[in-house]
């Protein structure tokens, strides 16, 4: 089925639901919102890439899902709540029945979330999806990168390692735990886990990139060191049934798309964190410590430094 | 030169200016905006794909800046001022010297509205740059397509087919008019123009894929129709000197990438609207009038309906 550029807007708008905030969504040449008076505006933009960001055969409701759901994630990490997005969507061809199922995927996160999609464009190029997403954060309260401290605890929400799991898996041209694979495809933002963990965490990221990597983001904008645990990673049934030990760390411990939330809490905080991951329905566990100096190092058993395969999934192979 | 993800990141936020309303730009998951408490927000989205969108021997300056500029031709059009933007650049390998060359551009019309990059991404990927644009304008001042009254003039602002005319030149394979191709490469966003017209104007829109298509969709979202006379459409000596009238008139008609403003006024207002032109420093030219019914409608001398080669540029073919 072959449409043209502006019967794929008609499609889009005609789903989209509103908010009062929003004065005039898709149609004209910007949106006009209204933000709070008295807050934030906290604005996050991430591109999904056909073959580098999602295999190249995952269906289009994923693709839709996860280009909005990377987008929420940071939002999360910042505690801030979703409210709008943009969306820029790279099309080969006018391809109607795709734009129905990339929206229905979407379009399912938004309205959990009660985000309202007002703008965009669509254009002729290679499959490439790119997305603004918009939420309001009371003035600092944001959870940043750089809040760290010396003798924080450092926790991670959910379990680590699934989604790159599941690629692991493709790539040997094994069977994909269907688990495993729903983590790659359906990320949860920890939208209200990030809320809860406001004036409770000193410093937050998400995970995108592999815990190493992204935790090594949050040291080195927070001035500070960190020692985690191997052991203490959280681990999904899957990932403890399909993969040898060494070959789970190294996944959990480096391995992309977890979109889960990598903070740290002052230990006087434990049971703040219990309480906000509880309200939150989210599992958090405590993996590490924060130190002085600079880096992350990570401990196997035997207390001695692991030296993972890489360090983390990174564009330009850095 | 190659350089890594957050090498590329590190070269953009070294050289980002920044505003009293950013209180924190790039660098963490989301930027966060104060955005001021008594206005709207105008947001606008839009990607620029390599040959689809330019050339793909378009200098990476030239791709920085039209980047930008087609976003805050966006906001002019709904007379907004630009504020801050979010850049999404994907490249097919990390060069340092391309982004380098990239920001000249990106930032020089950037700076020149005062407009700060909070915020983005750099992903592996074709090439392709997706920029939001984010600006302020009064509740219930916006210029909006869908205020077009029949009786009112249509004008249009600078000269229209230039960008058209070099593609042309360039894709005949003849020399290109250094003038026209800097039309092509380097739009200037009519930002003042969108501004002055705030109360004297009653639609509009910016004009990218031609003026038939996009007076088209201002007089569809108006609920009315449009008639104008192809002799009124203004010209610049280069499309005078370089095309003969027949193939000018059409590019100047259906050719895209213009970016300049379609706006209808009250005739009792043309006084203003040459006075807001003046105060822009941008020449207007009136080319029509807005007729009851619906479409476009332009005319020849002789005042038969010209009926275009084609309509303006669409993707996906309609």
């Amino acid at each position: 089925m072959s449409a043209g550029e502006f019967d794929l807007i008609a499609r889009i708008r005609a789903r989209c639901a509103s908010r009062d905030d929003v004065a005039l969504g898709i149609g004209d040449d910007a949106a006009l919102l209204q933000p709070p008076a008295d807050l934030q505006l906290a604005v996050a933009m991430d591109t999904l890439n056909a073959g580098v960001h999602f295999p190249h055969e995952t269906s289009p409701a994923d693709i839709g899902w996860k280009a909005l759901a990377v987008n929420l994630s940071d939002l999360a990490a910042m505690g801030a709540t979703p409210a709008w997005c943009t969306l820029s969507l790279s099309l080969p061809q006018g391809d109607g029945a795709w734009i129905d199922a990339f929206l229905d995927g979407f379009l399912e996160l938004a309205d959990a979330h009660r985000v309202a999609l007002v703008g965009g464009d669509t254009t002729r190029g290679p499959l490439s999806v790119c997305v603004t997403a918009h939420g309001f954060v009371e003035a600092d309260s944001a959870l940043l990168r750089s809040g760290g401290r010396v003798g924080d605890d450092i926790w991670v929400s959910g379990t680590l390692g699934d989604a790159a799991g599941a690629l692991a898996q493709l790539q040997a041209g094994n069977a994909v735990d269907p688990v495993l694979r729903e983590r790659l495809d359906r990320p949860m933002p920890r939208v209200a886990l990030g809320r809860a963990l406001r004036g409770i965490a000193n410093a937050c990221i998400d995970v995108s990139d592999g815990l190493l990597a992204d935790l090594g983001h949050l040291c080195d904008a927070s001035g500070v060191g960190a020692g985690i645990e191997l052991a203490s990673l959280p681990a999904s049934a899957s990932m403890r049934s399909g993969f040898d030990v060494e070959t789970r760390r190294a996944l959990q411990a480096t391995g992309g798309d977890d979109y889960e939330l990598c903070f740290t809490a002052p230990q006087a905080k434990r049971s703040d964190v219990g309480h906000a991951a509880r309200e939150a329905g989210v599992e958090v566990a405590r993996i590490g410590r924060v130190v002085a100096g600079a880096g992350v190092v990570a401990r196997g058993e035997n207390g001695e430094p692991w030296a993972p395969p890489r360090k983390g999934y990174a564009h330009f192979g850095d």
